[in-house]
């Protein structure tokens, strides 16, 4: 089948010689519809993770095959991490901790950027049919966009978000959809547009003083150390700066804005898909806004590229069925 | 008066020519009899905050006069940071984040290493008489070190203090006297038999793998990037790691294990003087054996330039009273 496919020596290729995935016991096997390409694609390119393996984690697809009959023809996406099932963080928590997890098209286990998938059966959740497939697809990074809410503190204040790139605005929209007030701070005219048309506050990063903008809540969607640094600038005494993005870079950036006025830095990373279907079902964030170009699975590694290209929103990639090798 | 002060031409120097403080309506004078010099007095000796003015926050003392005379001939600490007492945090918090207040030696205000200084009344917290002078000078660190409990979850994990610095060794004993596992990581072995002393489990940094030391709960004490990086290692998943030091140089650390376990990274500073003067009386806390050195006032530079010696511990300036000039 086609897979695009990321190894040592060739980098990020599109194969038409890899075997489909033989499901195991507890496992899935969906046909991909649809998948999007993600930063963190980027980022494994150029090594982060060490990973070699199909590349991919945001999709919507149908289920070929599984233990339960009762998934088979369903159209699904899927919690991207597949822990052990054994352990406190999966029998207690939701799993995204566990230290055995493989994660799809991460770490461990091959993505969805490919005609076929394998998941395991519990990581499913059922799209229902009022969501397009082009809004289906966002169901991953809308997750972890919503998942902010649960590292914010209980403040009621505007959210200041930094970035207006596909991640700071699906975040925009997530808070949106909570009906929790946003700023996003941003260098582009024509996102920050996009994140007003769904009801946020947008500004010029250049054009407004931190005095201006200082609020209880600030997210970081900017993968930068000075976005970072003006993150903490902004963010009140006692105040909470949600970290976003896992960039490969190391930060270098000044923290004793973080002792002297007690900010509360946290990370955030996988939220819950059933909570992102929700809201899609809802239609209380539509993503497809995002949405800058689709391409056929057979032109993978063009879709890579314009996805790697500075400045451009969600890139997806379809299965048209007719690609097929 | 004799005061130690700070000024761009010299430095740090010995004055004998120091006009005595003149105390306003809600403030207090005070005869310095003890005072301590921090890691923060060296630095801001090389310029953090752009202090100029008397050096030296941590103190015990007696009222001289007041504007309520119960006050004057007791024996007193002070919360160093002196708010507006009208805003919010002022009001309804303890003021340490009014964006007006003066911090006493830091910023603002004129310090404590001199024969005497005005705090604001408001400020004092008397010492009761069991609490020894060389005790009592503890009361402004050992408050930042109680506080670090503030910045901790809610787990019950035995907390891992990175450092055995003086600031790393006061957190080990507040932590201790509030009956929370304590197990300190450093590099020094006469100051680790400090902590165990007192109850801490202790092993050099270089012993013990991340694995065998991982908690909930990490606070880091060394004020170093490499100690940074440790502390986000041995975090777990959703655990916290309290940052407890405003180094002057910038932190160069690789952030992203802050977003893959969603560690809470949460800065602390200053405590409540009440509760570190309860410990102290209570004697669940007995900081003495930190003490590394004793000066009188008119050899405060040779103090303070044994205090900038690399690790020595806590070195006190004592105002003998046949030093007055």
């Amino acid at each position: 089948m086609l897979a695009l496919t990321l190894d040592a020596a060739s980098g990020a290729t599109l194969r038409a010689d890899v075997s489909a995935p033989a499901r195991t016991r507890g496992e899935s096997l969906v046909r991909m519809r649809c998948a999007g390409v993600c930063d963190t694609d980027l980022q494994l390119v150029r090594g982060y993770m060490n990973y070699r393996g199909t590349l991919g984690h945001e999709f919507v697809g149908d289920v070929l095959d599984a233990d339960d009959p009762a998934w088979v023809g369903r159209r699904v996406v899927a919690d991207i991490n597949a822990g052990c099932g054994q352990c406190d963080d999966c029998r207690l928590r939701d799993g995204h901790h566990c230290a055995h997890r493989t994660v799809l098209g991460i770490a461990g286990r091959h993505g969805a950027i490919a005609e076929q998938l394998v998941v395991p059966e519990r990581c499913l959740v059922a799209v229902p049919d009022g969501v397009a497939d082009d809004a289906a697809v966002f169901a991953e990074p809308l997750a972890a966009a919503l998942h902010v809410l649960d590292a914010l503190g209980a403040t009621r204040d505007r959210v200041v978000v930094l970035g207006d790139g596909k991640l700071g605005l699906l975040i925009a929209l997530a808070l949106l959809a909570e009906a929790r007030g946003v700023l996003v701070l941003g260098h582009h005219v024509a996102k920050l547009e996009l994140a007003a048309a769904a009801g946020a506050d947008v500004a010029l990063a250049t054009d407004i003083a931190d005095g201006d903008a200082r609020s209880d809540a600030v997210v970081e969607a900017t993968g930068t150390s000075a976005g970072l640094a003006r993150a903490l600038r902004l963010a009140r005494p006692r105040g909470t700066v949600v970290l976003k993005t896992t960039v490969a870079s190391r930060y270098d950036v000044d923290l004793a804005p973080v002792v002297v006025n007690e900010v509360n830095l946290v990370g955030s990373r996988c939220g819950s898909m059933v909570r992102a279907v929700a809201a899609l079902s809802d239609q209380r964030v539509d993503p497809r806004p995002l949405i800058a170009a689709r391409y056929p699975l057979s032109h993978a590694t063009q879709a890579l590229s314009h996805a790697g290209t500075r400045g451009v929103l969600k890139v997806l990639i379809e299965n048209l069925g007719n690609d097929r090798s």
